[in-house]
């Protein structure tokens, strides 16, 4: 028996043309979910698979995954990721972990291994909710998470387009029933989307899990007035309220550590006028955190903090819940063979959480599941420059390999 | 001789007359500078002048003014104030105090009573600045201090008239020379445009000066990260800046005590997404305090504080002066009288230094000056629903007559 081995060319060659469909002509790619890129993707990919000698299976939201078979049948190992993109992104956000999927299963081939366990590689749909939400609607349709019928009701952020409807229109709309099938483990390689992996120059994460995310509105109603003739003590200056909001909303993730984040990424104010006290103001702080606890210990006292300070000034406060999602913690077994493979290929390795959603937490709460993070240049994501290296990404192939070939054992 | 007396009948009927022109039909009045609106306010301010038997003069820039003749001659005792308004403004900032000024040359002639020194009631072009920049244009040309050319080459900021094309296109472009005359004295009555008076039921301010005035705008660069993928410490965020020097402009205003005052009037974040990390702030600091070394210190504090938030994020900071006035104090024996006078009506009267600007303040610098203020319904400025009781507005202009009368001299 021959060692398995990725090579570079390969991996690199199938990236290079998976980037050729939807590409900008700046840079960078649109494949967004249920397009005709989206289906151009999809037919590449499923030819792929085919002559990668995998049984094809598409379910009936479009989920595609390609299995190699082994003598014992059950539940295969599984590796997986999406091939759709955000309107403006790169080549790597998803499709590395799928390309490199099918490249784990090429250096299976042609190193004429059989394993006891299947394995298999799926891309699953609309990952991003780019053009549909929720994102990561194929895996959680797949694991059971989000029902079915209401997915295939959803309208299109661009229009009046369907999601069923296109569905069928792009042709893959599959026979295989919703929450049907729960691989033995799952396993996902992803850029990391952030800066921690390049600015420590760690070659591979081990993701421990997804942090946990809460996405608050805040709203706040006060007086308009003039700048000059209102003194301080009789405003109810709406803008000052969202100000201090925002100021104790990066205290806290600062005073809980990491890896507590915090985010002010929309303020308004009204009416908007230099010499005008705000009316207005609307905020949204987005919390993370790995631990359910301490998400929860975060928005309450800064929900604390904001209504102190919407009193003190006067001011109405009204929020309102966008999101929330429990943190996700990844199989600590399977977190640690991805830390071991690492090591054992002295690739320079740390454990982290995973700040993005991603297919991998859809599986976490029926199956073993674990990702492995590769480094993206600059932490750019969702942007046409995204970039990660080849070395680094045979590195995370190499790693990837190595632990399905443990979880779906060597046929001696 | 019969002694004067303010009729609230006439000065009413005149403020409802005048605030049929541009009145919009939610209420509120719309006599932006210039417009077919401006024209008519104009036209029968001058038929009122005439009635009244004052000789009429307009300047260069459009100024208005009718002189009540005295045997003496030299320079008038001056009262004015302006009939432009914002476009959304009320039925007084402006008109109040030219018509309570016509009011007293009604009470004077109804009376009889001949004056040592002529006394004249002026109407001052463009003092809000809303459809042309700068504010205060028609007075700062009549007192020398803005350059008449320049003013007449201004663009509006509503599409491409220039205002001497306006001025002629309405008529009133005049023939009296710009800075050819300087009042013996200046007296403005005007509403407070705050909520001062109101909160404490006192019926007249005596104003003291105009807040010096500072305008900056603060531009922040930073850079656009995933909200959930970069860690605190590695964040360049545009937004928490931007939010840090807000809360401390108000801090400092806090500190200092009145009158400094401090108003972020605009937030501006880009790319503006819930869960981006903002690149780019925009916001605006409105400074104001009669002091002008006090004015200077919390420049300079909020500056330094600024620069240290942006060095700690590692962000640029830009800063650009949009605005700054020094504060101008009016005339103490001046602002005495007014005050004596209005305890001599048993009216309730408190020193205040004025938070906006007004014409006043363009005399100040050349001849003897102050203002009366009257209070503002709940400080509404700028708004179709100001209001100015009509009992306040009858105590304010008998505080005026007695006044002038006391500074024109009653001819025995």
């Amino acid at each position: 028996m021959t060692r398995p081995e990725i090579s570079a060319n390969r991996l690199m060659a199938r990236i290079k043309r998976l980037g050729e469909v939807g590409a900008l002509s700046g840079g960078g790619v649109c494949r967004l979910a249920l397009t005709d890129e989206d289906k151009q993707g999809r037919d590449l990919l499923v030819s792929w698979m085919q002559e990668l000698g995998l049984k094809v299976s598409i379910d009936v939201i479009g989920n595609i995954w390609g299995t190699r078979e082994a003598e014992q049948g059950g539940p295969p190992i599984m590796m997986g990721s999406h091939i759709d993109t955000v309107a403006t992104g790169g080549l790597y956000d998803g499709a590395a972990g799928v390309l490199v999927g099918l490249e784990v299963i090429d250096a299976l081939n042609a190193a004429g291994i059989k394993t006891v366990r299947p394995v298999a590689v799926a891309a699953f749909t609309n990952e991003e909710g780019a053009r549909f939400a929720p994102d990561m609607m194929g895996s959680g349709v797949h694991q059971g998470a989000l029902d079915l019928d209401m997915m295939l009701a959803t309208v299109a952020t661009d229009g009046d387009a369907v999601f069923g409807e296109e569905l069928n229109r792009i042709g893959y709309a599959g026979p295989v029933p919703a929450a049907s099938m729960t691989p033995a483990a799952y396993l996902e390689l992803h850029v990391e989307q952030g800066p921690v992996l390049e600015q420590e120059r760690i070659q591979i994460g081990a993701v421990t899990g997804v942090q946990g995310i809460s996405w608050t509105e805040y709203v706040i109603e006060g007086q308009s007035n003039h700048a000059g003739t209102t003194p301080m003590s009789m405003r109810h200056d709406a803008g000052a309220v969202a100000a201090e909001i925002a100021v104790e909303a990066r205290r806290i993730a600062v005073d809980f550590g990491p890896p507590q984040v915090s985010t002010v990424g929309v303020f308004e104010v009204s009416p908007g006028l230099v010499n005008v006290v705000p009316q207005f103001a609307r905020i949204t702080v987005d919390l993370r955190n790995t631990d359910d606890t301490l998400l929860i210990k975060a928005e309450q006292q800064l929900m604390a903090r904001a209504k102190a300070a919407a009193d003190a000034e006067g001011c109405t406060l009204k929020t309102r819940s966008l999101a929330r999602f429990a943190p996700v913690a990844f199989d600590e077994t399977l977190v640690a063979k991805v830390e071991a493979a690492a090591a054992a290929r002295q690739l320079s390795v740390r454990r982290m959480p995973s700040g993005a959603g991603h297919d991998a937490q859809m599986f976490a709460p029926n199956c073993p599941s674990a990702m492995v993070f590769v480094p993206s240049e600059a932490g750019l994501s969702h942007n046409i420059n995204e970039h990660t290296e080849e070395a680094d990404l045979v590195a995370g192939a190499n790693v990837l390999l190595d632990v399905i070939l443990d979880l779906a054992g060597e046929s001696k």
